[in-house]
């Protein structure tokens, strides 16, 4: 049985909302945020850096959300959800995956950071920069998703649900309701059954 | 004919890494990372947020370096440097592709952007934290390249270039020869012929 080790709020959000589109079996584990427990040995086992999610199919042990999407899809997917390696589509489903992850996400984590470590008097003009940041990613995907119901013509795929994630991250730091076509795109991702099934 | 958008010390180095590997044809295009040029239509156009690297083959224009990595080897890879899709080999060349772009870049990135943003005197809490982080994710490499040459048992994959290019960024900021395993890798790593055509 495919298990998920879950804290909601986090990137687990991902594989689980991947597992109810695919309609796959799996198990949800939930695991505490704790930094004490994600610091324990029991932890470090399954992710050496204490990040949240991981996941554990028979005698695979997995960390990294987007790596752990991209595994299901191989494993379980049976064709859905993925246009075939090789193909001008899939070559877009992984870009718009790497670029929710490793651009999108990352200003926005910086927020976090920057908010954690200083007070608030002296992060103004590094909190500024990132929301800059995190709109001119926004203001991308606004251009991208112009005239289409999701990212891929193929339809909807893993980079929905990549980027779906990062928007719904977004959304805490950045106002972003002028980019209607994102902000509608957002909203037709968060609407969908499996989405919601994620975040409970 | 691949062509790859270049500016060096940039992760234009995984992709050209991997076709110099590969031996496959390419065209490199040295382009400039000077701010103007990034914000540039003409740039936009290839990357809507002014990052480097990016990649055209044929009417394909890609960004994202990680992104590029897997399409060059869907495309040219011919069953190199790549376990087959669905085993845990291959799962684990998604794990650490992502980790090093994901997990170890992103707190080095950090620093870099904190040096930027503010004085030498308000930032020592926050550089120390985001080394401490690179620190943790070395030792995650430590212990996982213990007594092997390369991440996996397949042998050297784009996990390695991938991770690779993490390790030559992270020696910029972080001493970690104390981890004899992860710097006695990176060296190995950095040895390669394919490796010291990518950064000239």
């Amino acid at each position: 049985m495919l298990t998920i080790y879950y804290v909601a709020g986090t990137r687990a959000i991902r594989p689980v909302w991947l597992c109810e589109e695919l309609q796959i079996p799996y198990q949800r584990q939930d695991v505490s945020f704790d930094p004490e427990f994600r610091a324990s040995t029991e932890w470090r086992k399954i992710n050496p850096v204490g990040k949240v999610p991981a996941m554990r199919d028979g005698d695979l042990v997995l960390f990294e959300s987007c790596a752990m999407v991209q595994v299901i899809l191989d494993r379980y997917g049976n064709d859905q959800l993925a246009p075939k390696p090789g193909t001008n589509e899939n070559a877009l489903m992984q870009q718009w995956s790497w670029f929710a992850e490793s651009t999108l996400a990352r200003p926005a984590g910086e927020i976090v950071n920057h908010q954690r470590v200083f007070g608030k008097d002296t992060v103004a003009k590094a909190i500024a920069e990132m929301k800059e940041r995190v709109r001119l990613c926004l203001k991308a995907v606004d251009d991208a998703i112009v005239d289409k119901e999701f990212l891929l013509d193929f339809g909807f795929s893993a980079a929905d649900i990549n980027l779906g994630y990062s928007l719904h991250l977004a959304n805490k730091y950045v106002d972003y309701d002028d980019l209607v076509n994102a902000k509608a795109y957002y909203e037709r991702l968060a609407a969908r059954p499996a989405f919601q099934r994620s975040i409970i």
